[in-house]
């Protein structure tokens, strides 16, 4: 905790897609106070030609000048050596100079967040295929994140007003994640979910379906997972089942468990996605910053029409002010 | 199509679980009209007195005797050869009789209507364990129907009134149901599926995460689903996809789509359960008569205490008259 007021990055994300739109249209629609965009100068007015009486643009030589920076304004902070012409590319071509400037934006954010210059990271969406096309070999913000930050175990959560999941394996083959599944990355991801709120009820999905049926449709849940639970209650952690895939989500919506911990990527985001994906944020728990973004991609098929919709951005603005405000590495309950 | 009237069967399922209750509810709510219980008379009177005013039950010796039942009554056949002492049973404790008395009346009540007596069926829950207990070795009634009816490929869709989903695989680890992911599996559900409906638009939902981002997560999509759905639109099968699994479900629900075929078990019931499993419907495709189910188990927990929810064994019947009555093998639109 401390006193002096700092802000929130936002960093652009692929400058050919929707990010730069739905930044400006956040803080049109007043839902981005307390942000500092961490982008591309050219590529962030292009976005601005593309909404409706945007707010200005205020450029700050350091997130740190942000207490200077007038009300109903828009504080962009450019970091050194981006690529040049990104307000050229067009809109929606994956683009390796679009790949580089995301993330280099991320790189600086995270090392403004970690000179203490800023509370917390939201980041806008990029786009895998450009991040590769620039050789960035990271498949998301979340693993780039992990490694900037120093390795340690992060877990991506994602989040609605009705859910909350946390990921045991992300972005890698059903095959792949299967083998992944260990008695210490449940556990891991236990402590993590755990850590992420305050006496949080977690359920625990099993892996296959019926959760095993007493393994006969698998065996991961008796060999892995119910272990890896029942080692985290012997922590303390309030961690139940493995639970059947198919109904411990509906349980948790209605209210039985705080937070469901989820083996796979598609278990976890199916059903907080289903109900539609504008009000979902992703939250990547076990960072020491902050840091949310919304719970889509690029959109590159929409891309420069001004019609993309910030109200997820506006959720992750509003969830990563909301954390940390509390102090709170991670989350906001 | 005939011109004689045929009762639906409702099979009992097991005799400890909410089967009975929930009929005798169904029953009283005015929601089984043309409906003939296949069951055990003392089971089905233990079901009759936890329900208020349930309608009086009347005997008959064949279901084909149906048109002489009085209206607003409820029509038992009792197969021969069932169990003795099923009412003495404690409620939602695993019994080999009672799974035996559950098969039994599922095979009479296939049998009934291989003869023409009725014109399709519906199942309530049964308990697996009971099954086994009782030496009967199908892991559900999808499997049974379908070995009863002769093996051909059948496959399970769950639908509500928002969602459609074919399953290709259902009652294996999610390792085995990788492996069964097969070119001929996928476009076998891919004709069973357009076969449930008229001019269905039809998504289909990738193994991995992304769909495979390219391969980048997994092959399954290039080497196996894309070509299966290639084949099947060559045949004039309205199939798209692969589809990322996390928007598909979403995508359906927004009317994108009529119906989702989706490669795992929890794939595609997590969404349809995720709302609440009141409404869901089970219907077998593939069989040459219409058969559906609720949404849900025996409910040991509950049985016997009058309070389990009738709901979606109503929407079952429903769905089963509505197909019965288009002369449709086993949907309705």
């Amino acid at each position: 905790m401390d006193s002096l007021p700092r802000p929130l990055l936002l960093t652009m994300g692929d400058a050919v897609g929707i990010g730069p739109e739905i930044i400006v249209h956040a803080f049109q629609r007043g839902a981005a106070a307390g942000v500092v965009v961490v982008g591309d100068l050219g590529a962030m007015r292009r976005g601005m030609s593309l909404v409706a009486e945007p707010r200005p643009l205020v450029v700050l030589a350091s997130p740190a000048d942000w207490p200077s920076c007038p009300p109903r304004c828009m504080p962009l902070w450019q970091p050194d050596g981006l690529p040049v012409g990104l307000d050229q590319l067009p809109w929606g071509k994956t683009d390796a100079r679009a790949g580089a400037a995301a993330a280099a934006c991320i790189e600086a954010a995270v090392r403004a967040v970690q000179r203490g210059d800023a509370a917390g990271i939201v980041t806008a969406p990029l786009h895998k295929a450009a991040l590769a096309a620039a050789g960035i070999g990271f498949p998301g913000h979340t693993e780039m994140l992990q490694s900037l930050a120093g390795g340690m175990p992060v877990r991506m959560m994602l989040a609605n007003d009705e859910l909350r999941v946390v990921l045991v394996t992300i972005h890698m083959s059903l095959r792949d994640a299967i083998e992944a599944v260990t008695f210490d990355a449940v556990l891991d991801t236990l402590r993590i979910a755990h850590r992420s709120g305050d006496k949080l009820r977690i359920a625990v999905a099993g892996l296959n379906p019926h959760a095993g049926e007493d393994g006969l449709f698998g065996n991961e849940e008796r060999l892995v997972i119910a272990p890896a639970v029942a080692a985290a209650r012997a922590e303390g952690i309030d961690a139940r089942g493995p639970f059947a895939p198919d109904t411990v989500f509906m349980r948790a919506r209605r209210g039985e468990f705080d937070l469901v911990v989820a083996m796979t990527h598609d278990h976890g985001l199916i059903p907080v996605k289903y109900l539609g994906v504008e009000q979902g944020v992703n939250v990547t728990l076990g960072l020491p910053f902050v840091r949310t973004s919304p719970d889509h991609g690029t959109a590159f098929d929409i891309a420069g029409h001004g019609v993309a919709d910030p109200s997820s951005l506006e959720a992750a603005i509003r969830w990563a002010r909301r954390a940390t405000a509390r102090g709170g590495l991670s989350t906001a309950s």
